[in-house]
């Protein structure tokens, strides 16, 4: 290809500092070296962790950067040694690494690769510790290994998952980041079986996302727990059969749900990332067996507590991160079961918009009717 | 049986209120009614459960009560419609019931019982509320649903174990409690397997039985974590394989653990009761799949807390409670194991005493040295 080995100069959403609107630049994208892949990024979408890291109140977060982890794209070229993907491949992004060397990848236990952490980690690319991409000499830092919201990013080839090209890159995109996170968490974390009772704290995309995945598990009660009563409509839709807002009660969530639930559910999932809630959400299990997921990610230094009674009584405390998916082995899976109409992605879009409307993207998500918004990156 | 249906005056050790010395008096002991057993008690352990109440710390602690609950003796006599004991049998009582009608029961998921427990937590029998143990006429609340601390109890009967005559009471009282909790929180809730690496917070005879049962299961490094280095010899000789005092390290211990075990240990186990080292044993867990239980009681209202980033990133948090064990059905297999040389017991058993020596055998349990006092209850 004409581009391949040359730097590209293309279009970016760069976030320049903490919490002031993102800015389209023209980007120089350099070319991908050994074991990495440049890939042209269709659509992207965004997420809650983009939101949170652009607010400045991730402390890891490193500026100037590119953000953006849920898309879609082909791949423009391939560096030194790399064999799974070519070009023209259609790709996921995956922040969640898979090497399959890895003392992690090896162990059956786990989908948290090692591989490339401590580089992503800090926004650079592991063989030189350098970011691949640079504004007039100046560089930007990568974001989770992905750095979606620019036209071609640069990623390690152990994060991107090759898929087959009949899917629709810009309803796919989607299975980057929160679909699979709600629907590995209750199949491959919590191991919801038929018959259970589930409560889903946040109905959010990734709750809306664990209420399809305990639907398709069987779950007899899926009850959804939101402040906001309108997104009870939209829950149905996924699987959420009752619905409770905790401002319509005067006592605490957790024995509201208890009661109603002879007991306790026996699983329930924190889509928020609220620390409170999560204590909730461990309390409202049945005691013996209930069996609490967090999901949502809590803001930096934020602690959870109990009683450890609440686990000696038999409840469990877990937590899940891209919900156990492999990712590398599992989204191409994911993108076929969509594809065969097994699970719901169209249905999470609600708003379609361009790469140069992303500050406007970013304020919808605030809003209660939006679920996930698209950006058509080429445009 | 020449008591049977009469009220028996036998010798029983009293705690008249928190914190003060138990008073040996006479006290009467009602006959069983319908679905109670009465057992003669020939030996009875300590267990740090039975200093918590008696301490005044437990805020569900009731006076006047008679304390004890680990312990082994013989029927004297059965109350009405119950069959699955007879006057003569040898019985370990079970302080966690087991009815196998009820929720918990038919789960299959728990050990945790709950026909039995309204009643027991409050210190009295289920049919009528009241309790058998008098006085002069003035009730003496019973404790765990056992309080074996008297020559004669009176215990449901779903809270008694049927066992071997063969097995030596004053040994298999042990299966009461200590040791079935640590050799049940590593084979049935955390199902440690072959090649694992353990760490073990606490080596009293909880934390041992632990070391004991992770060594059956084949973990291929069990590291003791005690502030009294004397008990490392001890611990050799249950399995532990490497030990180590936080007071010798400036590091909180479980960065020293990590350090030691390439990222962490694959199960820990906190056998103390204190929720500080709960989080230590918690954050001492590999990245990933590491998974904690909490097998220590923490004093009532104690919490425990820790950053959900634990969670989501892979550890796993449990407790148990009797190491899961169904008492009625398993206290007899563990009696047979025993028996059969397969488990450990008369290690465990650092000193013999007499029940009107019980203050003495209180003392005794605060020393480094002593692990389980086994009293004789029928001097």
């Amino acid at each position: 290809m004409a581009t391949q080995g040359q730097v590209i100069t293309c279009k970016a959403a760069v976030a320049w500092e903490p919490n002031k609107p993102l800015v389209i630049e023209e980007v120089q994208v350099a070319p991908p070296q050994a074991g990495e892949v440049r890939v042209k990024i269709l659509f992207s979408a965004l997420c809650h962790t983009d939101a949170y890291t652009w607010s400045g109140k991730d402390p890891e977060g490193l500026f100037p950067c590119i953000l953006g982890h849920e898309a879609a794209g082909i791949v423009e070229s391939v560096g030194e040694g790399v064999t799974e993907v070519q070009p023209d491949d259609h790709v996921i992004p995956c922040y969640q690494a898979e090497c399959r060397e890895c003392k992690f990848c090896k162990s059956g236990k786990t989908n948290l690769c090692g591989k490339v952490r401590l580089a992503t980690g800090v926004g650079v690319m592991l063989s030189d510790r350098k970011s691949r991409f640079s504004i007039n000499g100046k560089p930007i830092y990568h974001f989770m290994g992905t750095s979606t919201f620019s036209q071609y990013t640069v990623v390690h080839d152990v994060s991107v998952a090759k898929i087959d090209p009949v899917a629709p890159l810009e309803k796919v995109c989607l299975l980057g980041c929160g679909v699979p996170t709600g629907l590995g968490a209750v199949w491959n974390t919590a191991k919801v079986e038929q018959g259970s009772i589930v409560a889903i704290f946040g109905l959010g995309t990734v709750g809306l996302a664990v209420a399809e995945g305990a639907k398709a598990s069987g779950a007899s009660r899926i009850i959804g727990i939101d402040i906001d009563s309108k997104k009870f409509d939209t829950a149905k839709n996924f699987g959420v059969t009752e619905f409770i807002n905790p401002k319509d009660h005067e006592k605490p969530i957790q024995e509201v749900i208890v009661d109603l639930t002879d007991g306790g559910v026996d699983y329930s999932f924190e889509c928020i990332g609220n620390v409170t809630v999560m204590r909730a959400a461990l309390e409202c299990c049945h005691k013996g067996w209930g069996t609490s997921v967090i999901v949502g990610v809590a803001a930096s230094g934020q602690e959870i507590s109990t009683r450890p009674f609440q686990l000696v009584t038999g409840r469990v405390w877990k937590g899940t991160a891209f919900g156990g998916f492999k990712s590398r082995s599992q989204v191409p899976w994911l993108v076929d079961k969509y594809l065969k109409k097994e699970i719901k992605v169209d249905e999470y879009i609600t708003h379609n918009l361009t790469l140069p409307e992303i500050n406007k993207a970013f304020d919808l998500m605030h809003e209660g009717t939006c679920l996930r918004v698209v950006l058509d990156m080429q445009v």
